[in-house]
């Protein structure tokens, strides 16, 4: 295993805390490089995470995903409150490292320190967005974080599993871009803490809205105590209905952390990180097994008849 | 780990070898139900394989993948050799254990013993059909085929994979369905050692081989001693074309071996094959640690901050 010397773990996490974002985009580099620091950094963060609202906000492009969080950064920072965003978009054309996009774009909060914005792109590591994105909302949520806004495309399945293991999820539509029975089809449905229709004065917008309304009226999540999910019509460019939406995230916030679905979720989304880390650390040992040898010889034997698969698979798994 | 005594795999791996469809059958249903026997089987086996010609077939639906292996089975069995036949098909309407609509289809064969035919479809095998598929023709490998034919939809990255790990993979077209180009863009080009372009009395047949060759010559397998993929017209439902194609497939054998390339596909096969039990292994084995704790309670400690995700991971990969 490679050493690390030059990386200075608590010193960056306490520099993080006190809010430096050069820290956190530091740590979160160690991430997306799945750097050999990043178990130590994520033992000396994990006493201080579990605090942050953990926010998933998706849908198509173009229906407004980044004004929505731009208002809702505004509303958090109105209270006082710290906020990070973190941008997952496999397509995207910044570079894991590249926040002057996102300041360019988030320039309302580009010089508040109370703000950390970081767009994350898929590059080659170990498991892909799925293994990184979690572990960059626990650089977040570690950093002190209050709320942490998440923002996908929702688009392929990776992305949607991200998106409902977050503690409360909006998902953006448009008018005229998807209605009630396409949202149902693409699974939009289920994974919808808080339904917004944004850009509400185009036409269409209210059919939209009474249309996700009786698809969720029709669905599974009517019984009693369930919560349900409103759905809400926005103008994010202009800041209309950001009261309301603010409203109907804490209420389901409140809403989950009785019911236990908060805790629920939480232990759930550690259970799929945990998983990713180890199958990418197996993925690591298969490629040098410990006892000098590699898939590669073992599988060579495999294929000459000497042994069979099964044995192989423990001789890796085991060492 | 639950026990089997009730499956004599010594017994049932030597009726396999002596040409027992029902022996066959059984082993190839162990795989599919990931039963507890599948290492002993494997074990047994192995010193039996590494005979068989693994020839993948894989096209669009429509383009006369059953009539070509049914064309194929017929050239093998002319020569004695014994063939068994692998249709791989998530979507396959028959389950795991229907002979019956294979034996409809194939019925040239049906009372053949020289033959054994099988469908599979994924059915929640861990690791699903990735994982089922390369074990179902080490079964049949040992069970004592001279050629396997593996049929799969070319559709989907898994199918793709599956093939291009085949000894030699023909790829069948049909005119009308799918130009050249198309069929550069679907990756077919890359994975087909042997094109073939059935139907070849419809219009079209002629310009869609030309294409295919136009654009096998400027791709990258133009280099000496490379094998360059020889593109063929066949008429499967009337056999013709059967003998160009076979020997195609010969020339592809034989080029392989000599070059090394055969040698290192299969190396390349255990390889994945040791990689995915493996992988199956781990998730098993997270559902239920040695130690007698969880993925469960262990993600709640991380979720409570008091466990770091990779401290847990390594809990979860050493026991």
């Amino acid at each position: 295993m490679r050493r690390a010397r030059e990386v200075d773990v608590r010193a960056w996490v306490a520099s993080a805390r006190e809010g430096s974002p050069r820290a956190v985009a530091r740590l979160i580099t160690l991430v997306e490089n799945s750097h050999p620091a990043l178990p130590e950094v994520m033992a000396v963060l994990a006493p201080h995470t579990g605090h942050a609202w953990l926010i998933g906000l998706t849908g198509s492009p173009g229906v407004g995903k980044s004004t929505t969080t731009t208002m809702l950064v505004r509303a958090f920072r109105d209270e006082g409150l710290r906020v990070g965003v973190l941008a997952v978009d496999p397509s995207s054309p910044f570079s894991g490292g590249a926040l002057l996009g996102d300041r360019v774009r988030m320039s309302d909060h580009a010089l508040d320190t109370g703000v950390y914005v970081r767009s994350m792109a898929s590059r080659g590591h170990l498991g892909g967005l799925a293994a990184a994105t979690p572990q960059a909302l626990r650089v977040l949520d570690g950093a002190g974080c209050d709320v942490v806004i998440v923002e996908t495309v929702g688009v392929g399945q990776s992305e949607v599993e991200v998106t409902g293991l977050a503690d409360t999820t909006v998902v953006l539509l448009a008018p005229g871009m998807g209605d009630g029975v396409q949202a149902a089809k693409a699974g939009i449905l289920e994974v919808g803490d808080v339904l917004v229709v944004n850009k509400a004065d185009r036409t269409g917008a209210d059919s939209t809205a009474r249309e996700l309304r009786q698809m969720i009226s029709l669905g599974d999540r009517t019984q009693p105590g369930m919560w349900r999910p409103p759905v809400l019509k926005t103008m994010a460019d202009r800041g209309e209905g950001r009261e309301e939406l603010v409203a109907a995230l804490r209420k389901h916030r409140d809403h989950t952390r009785a019911s236990g679905e908060w805790q629920r979720r939480r232990v759930s989304r550690a259970e799929r990180e945990v998983e990713a880390i180890a199958l990418a650390r197996l993925r690591e040992r298969m490629r040098g097994l410990p006892d000098g040898s590699s898939l590669h010889e073992v599988a060579e034997r495999v294929a000459a008849g000497d042994l069979d698969p099964y044995a192989a698979a423990r001789q890796v798994l085991d060492g």
